[in-house]
């Protein structure tokens, strides 16, 4: 044996008590393959009332933080309470005091990463966080080390599980938007409050922290143009599955000349990408570059054993470079040039769903507005007949800006044959 | 700058040359991300009339890899000949002199993974092989670091470019083999002799290195069952179309109660299974293990800049922990316990097709040997009625063990009523 590393873990609810478990219960084959070996020092948690597959004893208990960030004897520091506050101080103190961090908390990292991987090399010590992202998927490790002499030119990742359900269920038990929430509610797969989730934020924070590192530029979350699922009609699936296509929450990430493209919205993507095939809460990461070409990453992005199998993966690496003593430093440079596109540049193809009377004429006028703004149709589905009342007229376009979309949508949905807010998705291929 | 870590690299081919450039390229932005200077101190090659892309300047060259092995100036020697003489001596040299060295030979590696991961133990050095097995997938950093946490319980790849050419295009084609054969050949996908990759042999190769490290054992690819796709028929791939299937050369690893299976054969995979859409060229790795659950590693696995990725990556890697000045044991422990399963037990789904003549009872002669050996059958396709000459008579069973199978089937073929030698295909699920 080399070297044994303490551990504390801050936060005992359903990752941190499987990685707990998995520490305890593999600990002599992590200490027989990686010549380390691992110990549970101390566990932090404010409520010890809900029972676990394993509790741990009494005197590895704690419910003040501060006896593990504080703790000399404890080298790495795994934070699992999420949330900006106290996760935050945690990690800074802990870094402070020279001790390795292994975290999860996607929310912070999104905000604060660049700060806190300098504070790290600051104290000669590690930051881990591939947890953050995707759950076990290595998209951390694949941008940071496995894909590191690429220029990385495009990623698009399906990166929430619970969103990515929903749209599962609409599409193959073609249920409507809320009837697909409450099922996902009632399997666990959606919190009471799905807010988070469904509006495309909690993706938004996973895209924000793996740009970093895929572009070297600072970037947050607030940088980003958000649209969550809950504009998506059953209605929009059955249209996209006749055009061919899936609909799907899409984190993208898009290097540009000088910029990057960076969004999180529904979109449409044909049926025969990889991405189209992730279904249910699984996750998945589509990378371009200009070595490897194009790639995937697939798994679970969600649940306690994913995420403790991403967290336990840095915990074993950072206390393999723990015990040998030197430290590496995760140098990191900025591109000061790179700037994200503002939305209204953004150019892509777009599905455009019209609720209009049925009359002559009428493709008419939405195509003349259209034209004048620039977009040309690539096609078009219009269905039913019926004089008395309005009908979807759906059309795919060729690429179009933004702008011009928005502005052509503001004059099209003033027209007195248009009888609803005409629906915008956009369309990743 | 930290440190100038000096790269010889032995072999200036496809990958050879697109390594170079890279290095030649990129230079400035690799130190500039990694606070360590990469640079070509010497390349070697018998033979430097083919043009590349760039083709270093003459200071640069050499036809004898001794002026690299045994360069005191040198870090990292970069083996990109392939097969195994002179390349093992090169390793050994270079590792025995202190060299890290960073490789794509999956041959040698195979054979020698242990025995040369030990030497640059001893010599405190490192041995980088991402590029080995499924071009710039990072299944070996997958498998050594991002699920070090897990019980690896099974590894399904396709690792050979070539054959999934081949299947891909006499599925989408209804091609039959050779002109299947032909057309990869003539676009540069497969070798004028393409029977290491149609045997199935370069997959075995790859999985012997990969199970190495999911298994924790000594494994070598003479240990396996291998069957070549030179035995897959269009009618095959048409009847496991119309079952619900793809026909897919697959490199099988699981983990039994005390034994490992490793095979490499072609299979029937589910339409539905993401393997099942890993189409022409590329090359996947679908695992399980105890945490993560499923995953999915997808990419190019073939072709210069691909493997160039994962060559870089290794050397990156390298040069940053030479730069650190310490050094971090590749610590393998191996399991003595597991055992290859002799091919005989293998259980699985089988793919039958028997060629009869279309007369009453056959199919119950064929029924009763089946159930004699223990093997029931889940279902039956029957095509064409013609009593004059034989007709196909497809089966799928149940689960059943290999020698039971190839027991029956021995009995069958003697039956008069078969007339030709009957197909037996494994069905993966």
């Amino acid at each position: 044996m080399d070297r044994i590393i303490n551990i504390g873990i801050i936060g005992f609810g359903v990752v941190g008590s499987h990685t707990a478990l998995a520490l305890h219960r593999k600990r002599k084959i992590f200490s027989s393959y990686n010549g380390v070996e691992f110990r549970i020092k101390k566990i932090c948690e404010i409520n010890w009332d809900t029972q676990r597959e394993w509790m741990p004893p009494k005197n590895l208990r704690t419910e003040d933080y501060r006896e593990i960030v504080n703790d000399p004897d404890i080298h790495i520091v795994v934070e699992l309470i999420g949330k900006f506050q106290p996760a935050y101080n945690i990690i800074r103190e802990s870094l402070k005091n020279g001790k390795a961090v292994v975290t999860a908390n996607k929310f912070l990292l999104s905000r604060k990463l660049l700060e806190l991987i300098t504070l790290a090399n600051e104290n000669k010590t590690y930051l881990g966080f591939e947890a953050s992202v995707a759950g076990a998927i290595p998209i951390i490790k694949g941008l940071k080390e496995s894909f590191s002499a690429n220029r990385i030119t495009s990623i698009i990742g399906i990166l929430n599980g619970t969103t990515n359900f929903i749209l599962s269920s609409m599409t193959a038990k073609k249920q409507d938007f809320k009837d697909a929430l409450l099922i996902a509610q009632k399997l666990g797969y959606a919190e009471s409050d799905p807010s988070l989730d469904i509006s495309g934020r909690d993706s938004a924070q996973k895209l924000a922290i793996i740009s970093t590192y895929a572009f070297h530029c600072s970037i947050s979350d607030e940088d980003f143009l958000i649209e969550g699922i809950d504009k998506v009609g059953s209605d929009d699936i059955e249209f996209a599955s006749e055009l061919g296509y899936k609909i799907k929450l899409l984190a993208i990430a898009k290097r540009l000349n000088d910029s990057v493209s960076l969004r999180v919205h529904p979109a449409l993507i044909p049926q025969g990408h990889m991405l189209a095939d992730v279904e249910d809460v699984y996750n998945a990461v589509y990378l371009q570059g200009d070595l490897f070409g194009e790639s995937l990453l697939y798994g679970e992005g969600a649940g306690g054993k994913a995420a403790s199998s991403a967290v336990l993966a840095d915990i074993i690496e950072i206390g393999k470079k723990i015990s040998s003593e030197a430290h590496f430093s995760e140098k990191f440079t900025i591109e000061p040039r790179i700037a994200v596109q503002p939305v209204d540049r953004i150019e892509t193809k777009y599905y455009l769903r019209f609720t209009a009377l049925d009359r002559p004429g009428v493709l008419a006028k939405i195509a003349e507005v259209l034209g004048r703004n620039k977009i040309s149709i690539a096609s078009v589905i219009q269905k039913g007949q019926n004089p008395e009342c309005a009908v979807p007229i759906v059309m795919l376009t060729h690429r179009a800006t933004e702008k011009n979309v928005k502005n052509a949508i503001k004059q099209i949905d003033r027209l007195s044959c248009i009888k609803k807010q005409t629906q915008i998705l956009r369309v990743e291929e």
